[in-house]
């Protein structure tokens, strides 16, 4: 590539803040050059890019203090993990061909220092799972569930969002450890797929529900031990009376409040039942976990490989529509992980 | 007592169900006669019965589900733990002139079975101790603090209604765990006595601060660690943002919430600091601890005994004022632990 043609990259920039949930017109696509790999830098040619509803913490202004995710710059360009293939490499330890996951951006080729890519080095499923049960996602299910929630075999888990990513990888792990395991999710397709291929012992359908409560209280007859939670907000909070005496409740993801101002917030009034029922809630920041994750997804390629871990990817062709994928997964379109192949 | 005059009894009753804070309206003054206590008995003179905002749980009709405080009946004799004295006894392991700690309600005398009721035995304090710092106010700092917050020696411990008789034990056991102890209270009197007698680290007076978020920022420069809280509600909200990275919230009582109806509850809107700050909350439920209570009874009052625990009890003469006593922990008018002297 070099003294050739400049190679140029199409990149998605920040071109305005959300108001809300996102739009496509949030975003405006750029095209840049990208210069060749100095020393201790690789290029990576993205191939898999997630659309990410986290992502949506770093698009406001607000800047909510420290440890919090910072808002990125109007103009920069957007995007969280990705999966790509080593271009060309002057980075020990990476060569051409390699498949890695790195914080590539949603743009066609990035340069990385290697210091927060991963090798895809002994991956037995196909390269997307990166992103997927075998990625951030994945180990979000594994440590929130397993170190956070740390259910005994028999006891009830009850998980929102199940036909998600995280959703639905928590939903299968609380079966693996001898668990209870109930599915919240929205609409009649995703709930199927919940019941009828990954074997949940419960599916709440809570578009459909008339009685929101009693359903639950039928799926969860003793209660709910550990709620993992991706939603926040309303549902939330409408979930902790049904708590069991010391329920353990992981904040996985709050979809519900993510770029809602404070006033427009749900806000959890249920917080009365916490003295007496026992109950505690957690945050779960998974990189906190980051020594583990070798192990851990050893363990979740294991039980892919035999057919007790399932995902569902939802594979988009065209770096085009990242935007308007993007968007569609505040309006709950996606089912299970949404994948732009570039 | 047999065969004499038959012995009679004062008793408060719940008239009617409160509507928000109780007032002395809601109680209603009745005589009944106490008849000898059968084999397996005792009969107990009340000497000390505290006011307890916690018992404003048990008037409200709602009832809220397992685990949960049931609601009181209509016309039964209100009340909770409270200091006494035996006058007959026909039970092993109590005599004449014992002093107990046991469910004698409000009202002079009252007949126990024993099995809830324990002897003032080792108390080198004086009896109404058992209703303080080594009562329920004490072990519920004490549990509260040193399980669930668990802090590290220079950690920053805050505690709201530090002047209360949980949050002035829980500041100065944070001081003695090695702890930055601040404390949250209203008005210049209560805050002097913590800054000046306790000794905390610093004090915030959150009615005469016009800026209660800078001044919780300027006496904790390293964010908050551990959370006492006894408050709920928007103050409990506004706290949040200044919690640490995986800071402890300890929810040991919540006074601005008892009493309100789901529509009027502030909410705690802050919830999305919980993911990035790995946070963490969690319900004291301070009877969990019973077996352990003798031997932290006896840290207590080591503690107390070389003075660096000490408490502040209001002591109140005359039966006829609890109404109005419990009343007034509503409107924030007591300073540490309020006591009825019967």
């Amino acid at each position: 590539m070099q003294g050739g043609t400049p190679l140029v990259s199409r990149r998605w920039v920040l071109a305005r803040r959300p108001k809300g949930p996102p739009v496509p017109e949030d975003f405006r696509l750029e095209t840049a050059e990208v210069p060749a790999p100095a020393e201790g830098q690789m290029l990576v040619r993205n191939v898999y890019i997630p659309v990410d509803p986290g992502m949506r913490n770093i698009l406001s202004a607000e800047d909510p203090g420290p440890g919090e995710f910072r808002p990125m710059e109007l103009g920069g360009t957007v995007g969280y993990l990705t999966v790509g293939q080593v271009v060309q490499s002057r980075l020990d330890g990476f060569v051409q061909g390699d498949w890695v996951t790195d914080y590539l951006l949603w743009q066609d080729y990035a340069l990385s220092d290697g210091r927060t890519a991963r090798r895809l080095a002994d991956l037995k499923l196909p390269p997307h799972a990166g992103l997927g049960l075998l990625g951030v996602p994945g180990l979000s299910a594994y440590f929130g569930l397993v170190r956070l929630g740390d259910p005994e075999p028999g006891e009830t888990v009850l998980v929102t969002s199940a036909a998600g990513a995280v959703g639905s990888a928590a939903s299968q792990i609380a079966r693996i450890k001898g668990c209870r395991a109930v599915g919240v999710a929205g609409g009649a397709v995703k709930c199927a797929w919940l019941r009828d291929e990954l074997g949940l012992d419960a599916v709440i359908d809570y578009k459909a529900e008339a009685d929101l409560d009693a359903a639950v209280a039928t799926a969860c007859p003793g209660g709910i031990d550990v709620l993992f939670d991706n939603v926040g907000g309303g549902l939330l909070d409408r979930l902790i009376p049904h708590m069991a005496i010391h329920g353990r409740i992981v904040i996985c993801g709050q979809i519900a409040e993510y770029g809602r101002g404070f006033a427009e917030r749900a806000g959890l009034k249920n917080i009365s039942h916490f003295v007496p029922r026992r109950l505690s809630m957690e945050g779960l920041f998974v990189h906190d976990f980051h020594e583990e994750f070798d192990a851990a997804i050893a363990e979740l390629q294991a039980w892919a490989l035999d057919g007790r871990l399932r995902s569902r990817e939802q594979v988009l062709d065209g770096f085009e529509r990242l935007p308007e994928a993007f968007a569609g997964l505040f309006r709950g379109e996606n089912f299970g992980r949404v994948l732009v192949k570039v």
